[in-house]
């Protein structure tokens, strides 16, 4: 049986301090349910935090690189994989993970919000942007989730592996 | 001198009747004066009507395909690109595009817009979803510009290549 | 009707002298065709060569680049589709080529000459490498076929153009 | 510290005995010193022999997947990264590989084989194909090895492996 894959996306320059707890918090969480976080994998933002949260809280983590170095990968990933690919990776990121979580906002993750709801992927978006909220919340119709807090949020996930199985 | 390439994006399936008009109208401006069209290079909606305005027009077209089928590519294209990356090759259709023109948005054409973003290309977006417009309007900041009618947006696309030059 | 694709692949850093000229010759017999020559539009070696080739003759060119700076491209492509994508891009040239011809052998090469038996496309390869002639004739089959001459192997992409049809 | 990650290559369809047995015998050993096996993650031929090895010698196993369709991966598959990208994924096989091997050689097989070359990899080499053997031998010059025995292809990745450090 395959691990079950949790992705959680967002800022790696400039994320907000909400984003960087919420992806921290959420990395513990998926760690404690045995659930492997996936994230971009670089050094820095949410990526980061999420990573970190879940090697601290003793799971396994994933980093899926858009650049070719390695070596540039977050110390908090366990396996790394290297697409050189820039954010072509993105695509991967959203068919890997069996659902999606987004901890705040940038072009990238707008990206792999887009990349999840084409590909009919289920995601949980947080943010403190409240426009980013309501046309995400209507684009993205029965996809889409919103949550405030980690623990709605982790909620909304195990529901959605749990209707997943 | 490589050609100037303006990307037209937008949805394949589901259209709405005034994106398809301002695809097929902003095909037929670019071939005009002489720039290549690129889209996703489907046989349906956007990628179509564009492809087949800039043809009808005499231009070049450049078809980006997300599958593998040759065969399956829009009429319109001279030269068909073939991927079989899925919607990796999104990313693809961004990098190549010297401008980038969105006539209408689904899930798909909005992962375009913000990999547009996210590589700092300027992109014109063209839509009836005043939600989407007004998000997208402040998230883009100064690299996205909304238009009504393809006149105009032709306008913007001709001073956004004049801007690089 | 979608241009017919011949893709030209071979060294881009040290080409050999007949490397080179068979590239180039068969540049020129492609545009003489109304063939679109495409290769992977670096500006030096094979790639260069056969680009200069087509556009002497009056033909049209496409380049697939491995990185994402389009103004690195050879001063002879006509359209630069940017990948960003490194040498995973080497299978949408051969995706994309209807026939396929090597000019010499480098590693990115070979792994396009496999890549094309991968896709069942029919290739030609001209080397002067002899050990290498005799392995990839086996292990090609019926898909590859060796030429001494440009002509000799314009002759042969002229047939597989045939049979395809 | 990210997991070391050994790729054992070879064919899915019709790989010769002692290509499934040296894939197997490889899988354990790589699991028996901590390294994760990376394979294509097919359900069959020597990515399946791999990752059975390395699972029942209770090692961890990581599966690149061409296709987009996780239920179609190898059951010992820990980790499924699903690209969706046909054999352009071969390119991430390679770059997420600290060494690689390949057992048996068929076209996809080749294509790593050469893009390893590409990317300065170290590549150890088992096939029964003595024209490959040598061409390829002669061609990898300095960054491939050929082994008969998978003890002594354990050798080589363990050697490749102190000398990366």
């Amino acid at each position: 049986m395959a691990d079950i894959i949790v992705g959680i996306m967002g800022p790696g320059a400039n994320p907000t301090e909400p984003d960087l707890s919420n992806a921290y918090a959420l990395g513990k969480m998926c760690a404690a349910k045995n659930y492997t976080v996936l994230t971009g994998g670089h050094n820095n933002g949410v990526m980061h935090a999420a990573l970190k949260g879940a090697k601290e809280a003793g799971g396994r983590t994933l980093a899926i690189l858009a650049f070719d170095d390695k070596a540039k990968a977050s110390e908090y990933a366990d396996i790394v994989v290297v697409t050189g690919m820039g954010s072509a990776r993105n695509n991967i990121n959203i068919l890997t993970s069996d659902v999606v979580v987004a901890c705040g906002l940038e072009a990238g993750t707008l990206s792999e919000i887009a990349l999840a709801l084409k590909a009919s992927k289920k995601i949980v978006l947080m943010t403190q942007n409240n426009q980013a909220l309501s046309f995400l919340k209507d684009f993205g119709k029965d996809n889409l989730f919103t949550a405030q807090a980690p623990e709605e949020a982790f909620l909304m996930i195990e529901k959605i592996l749990a209707d997943a199985r």
